[in-house]
């Protein structure tokens, strides 16, 4: 499948990563091509800069958001909650009309400092407001519950015993994303209904990251036990 | 140990039901004890009213939440989050200090509707509410992420391998707490630190209350897979 794979940080490289290794043609988006490539410096969790991950994925190419999404079925939002909706914005709601989008971003807010808020929730969410303002897309909210090693490689922890959601409003982009979620290796994964169901998995964030800080590592999971 | 529990439906019910079980000296609150005797008919969830309980615990009584607290060295608060804090008004900060309050009400506001959405969150929590307005209390909350059966018999679904929380500013309290949570059976209880905790825990209702709905039932549980 070609997947345009948006946002240049960690998620986004173990996503194009992936998905370029299960044989997927995949190009990442970004904001300024220029400045992405002119980054020397780790982000702020101490991953590499994106030049040094370009250099070691040769086969995933990096353009404009626009250019990513020409010719893509499916597009992966990567970006930081903050910038998502400006940058689906800057890929153009004509180029994205019709396109199954993932969205793992989450709606947080660092300005006060850590840990972060929530910038919206409860009777609204990150993924409705995506959907709301490109209603040509096809929202699927997945992934946005786990750290991103996990996302790609669930088998790492567990043998993979443990779950992940999907939440949108069309049934057949569910299909396509719960087959993609399958192909990394997932094995328990839940369909919340329709995108609203993108509140409850985006109000997961400030329970994960208080786990990440008593357990000290971003390597554990949500498993629903029924 | 002599237990207070305030609250007169299914929470509170398991609650002191099963702490009376296990040899403990069980008193329930209520805001008006004539009202909760006169009560007849099942709840909104098709609970039995607290009388019809009431006959076949006949260990168990029932008195104002003030007399209740009355020699009590733990309170469970099982209120509706919605007065919580005018049921700990009511049993009166002087005779609640010292007190450990294992804290199990959540702070949905269903005045619109199912689902309910949530009165305090993100960066505030009814646990920290109740801290506030009582800091003579050792507040703990716990147990108010899972169903009251499993609450109390946690071993009913997947041999209890499932995972609840603590939080609470007293180290000593919290000890008290997680000695009671293994009484009943936990044996995964992760320590999330100080009452700040109880955002992430109050925060996982919306996708608890959408899985309830998703899987038709509300026996499943969280766990923390690390």
């Amino acid at each position: 499948m070609k997947i345009a794979v948006f946002g240049t940080g960690m998620v986004g490289q173990a996503l194009a990563g992936r998905l370029a290794e299960l044989g997927h043609q995949v190009t990442v988006g970004t904001r300024d091509v220029a400045a992405t490539l002119a980054r020397t410096e780790p982000d702020g969790m101490g991953n590499p800069p994106y030049p040094q991950w370009a250099t070691a994925h040769p086969e995933v190419s990096l353009t404009t958001f626009a250019a990513a999404v020409a010719g893509a079925e499916l597009v992966v939002n990567a970006t930081s909650g903050g910038v998502s909706l400006d940058a689906l914005t800057a890929a153009g709601a004509e180029n994205l009309a019709g396109k199954v989008l993932v969205d793992i971003a989450n709606p947080l807010d660092f300005s006060q400092g850590f840990p972060p808020s929530l910038f919206v929730k409860d009777t609204d969410s990150l993924g409705e407001r995506i959907q709301a303002a490109f209603p040509g897309l096809k929202v699927v909210k997945a992934l946005n519950t786990l750290t991103a090693e996990l996302m790609v490689n669930p088998k790492a922890l567990a043998g993979g015993q443990h779950t992940v959601f999907v939440a949108g409003d069309d049934a057949g982009a569910k299909r396509t994303v719960t087959e993609l979620l399958e192909s990394f290796g997932h094995t328990d994964i839940i369909d919340l209904g329709d995108i609203t169901g993108a509140r409850g998995t985006e109000m997961l964030l400030p329970v994960w990251l208080r786990l990440m800080g008593t357990l000290n590592t971003p390597m554990f999971q949500f498993k629903i036990v029924r």
